[in-house]
């Protein structure tokens, strides 16, 4: 049970029209409300049980205790000050965006009457919209939650509670250290995943009767809409190019062996991706 | 229904385990005999119903009219040279090696009075072995015969036929070409995952609590066999490097946009990588 009375989702797609659909049988608050910049959408949130949707995001904010913000990266400042007239004072406002630092910039938009702090639960799909939510969305999964360190420490176990509620995991840390994390674990995957696509769809031997479950499998997140992503990825850039000058160094390493022939290199190479590869599935 | 007496299958771990148990549950042949290189795996045979198992490789193809090499691309040729005292005179050899060209030299070891042809299906597993074989492995997966052009028409209609009544989808095409394929389709992907999956293990910044299924799912080829991979890599070694160099380029192009903060490019580039990648879906 979390401690918030009404809870505001503004900007629900897969990941806010989720937490509503999640909120709404753990019956995480008395009343939930909802918006969406699109007007069909809206029309979809209005099938949700239990929530209330408005026309405006300024309307739906009105009296919620939690306000958590579900837009993409890119939009998040623009939201924060169009739903600041209308925060109840004391409010907790979070949003659910894949990079912290940023977020944590624009929220000094808002006034001091309310605490933000940065929410980054670890689900999703390459699917985007309200019309692929799901309740069980969070269950197990890790939900970061980065506090700034200058807010009320009661706002942030509130916050915690609420994810636990929905069955996530809560993880706290900085903004900057999370960008670190999913910059390697998430967003570099991503643009790997990309590029190995561009690669292959722009060879001429490309022949699609050649394409296996291993093509599908390493290229599947490459799926994902590009307008989420191009923000993610320009949101937390520093520490993606990084990460992606890592992944060329690795490259260039197994390619430049496998020219000279070197088994053993190769092997060994190889061989180490397996092991890691396989703690990944064990930890699961 | 094929058209082969007896057929045997040397080197029977995940392929050719499962070709056995797939030409068992759908007759392929009146007689089907077996060898593996491990003692274990040939304890696991005898459990394979109808499946007559030997302790030499030469003393399980005798008799048989297609002869299948399930063994490692590294290890084919010492396997032909083994079995070929015991082949049949008119006997079809074939191979399930991922690579085609290396194997067609391989196989000049062998005797005139066989014909050789090459296939590959496109099924596997990063699990090895015949304890992971399925009957259905092959069903409506694609599986390349790479004819050289100088044998008998016959024997490659039959081999064909073959393939099909395993329940596979058969494309003929040169072994060079076939390479070419498979290199950007599958060995390549394999490359570029093995170094996606270094460069994230070897971050001081990885967290396994920000790993998703984004990650798990590009890099799980990465968790296939060291032993299997690196001859594979190394017998198509100019294909997957001149694969790799695009690879690079592809990924140099979306890092170098991402840090000039290029938006227009990125999700340009983002953009085309999820059509690519949708319409590998759309093909299935």
């Amino acid at each position: 049970m979390s401690h918030f009375n009404r809870i505001a989702v503004i900007g629900a797609g897969l990941i806010g029209g989720s937490v509503l659909l999640a909120a709404s049988r753990r019956k995480a608050a008395h009343s939930l409300s909802g918006w969406s910049h699109s007007k069909d959408s809206r029309q979809l949130l209005k099938a949700f049980a239990g929530v209330e949707v408005f026309e405006t995001a300024a309307g739906a904010v009105k009296d919620a205790d939690l306000v958590l913000i579900g837009t993409p990266v890119d939009k998040i400042r623009e939201t924060l000050i169009a739903i600041a007239p209308g925060l109840k004072v004391g409010a907790v406002v979070t949003d659910v965006g894949s990079v912290k630092e940023s977020v944590l910039r624009d929220a000094e938009v808002l006034p001091s009457s309310v605490t933000f702090i940065g929410s980054h639960p670890m689900a999703g799909s390459e699917k985007a919209g309200a019309a692929h939510a799901k309740a069980d969305l969070f269950d197990g999964r890790v939900c970061f939650i980065t506090p700034s360190g200058n807010e009320d420490a009661a706002g942030v176990q509130r916050l915690g509670d609420f994810w636990k509620s929905l069955g996530a995991i809560t993880v706290e840390c900085g903004a900057k250290q999370h960008d670190a994390f999913v910059a390697i674990t998430s967003h570099v995957p991503h643009a790997s995943a990309a590029a190995l696509m561009l690669a292959v769809a722009r060879s001429p031997e490309f022949n699609i009767a050649a394409a296996g479950s291993g093509l599908r499998d390493a290229t599947r997140i490459a799926a994902g809409e590009e307008n989420l992503w191009v923000s993610i990825l320009l949101a937390n850039a520093d520490q993606v190019v990084a990460g992606l000058n890592s992944v060329e160094k690795n490259l260039q390493e197994l390619r430049d062996a496998i020219k000279a022939g070197n088994k053993v290199k190769v092997e060994s190479l190889l061989k180490a991706a397996r092991i890691a590869r396989q703690s990944l599935d064990s930890s699961r």
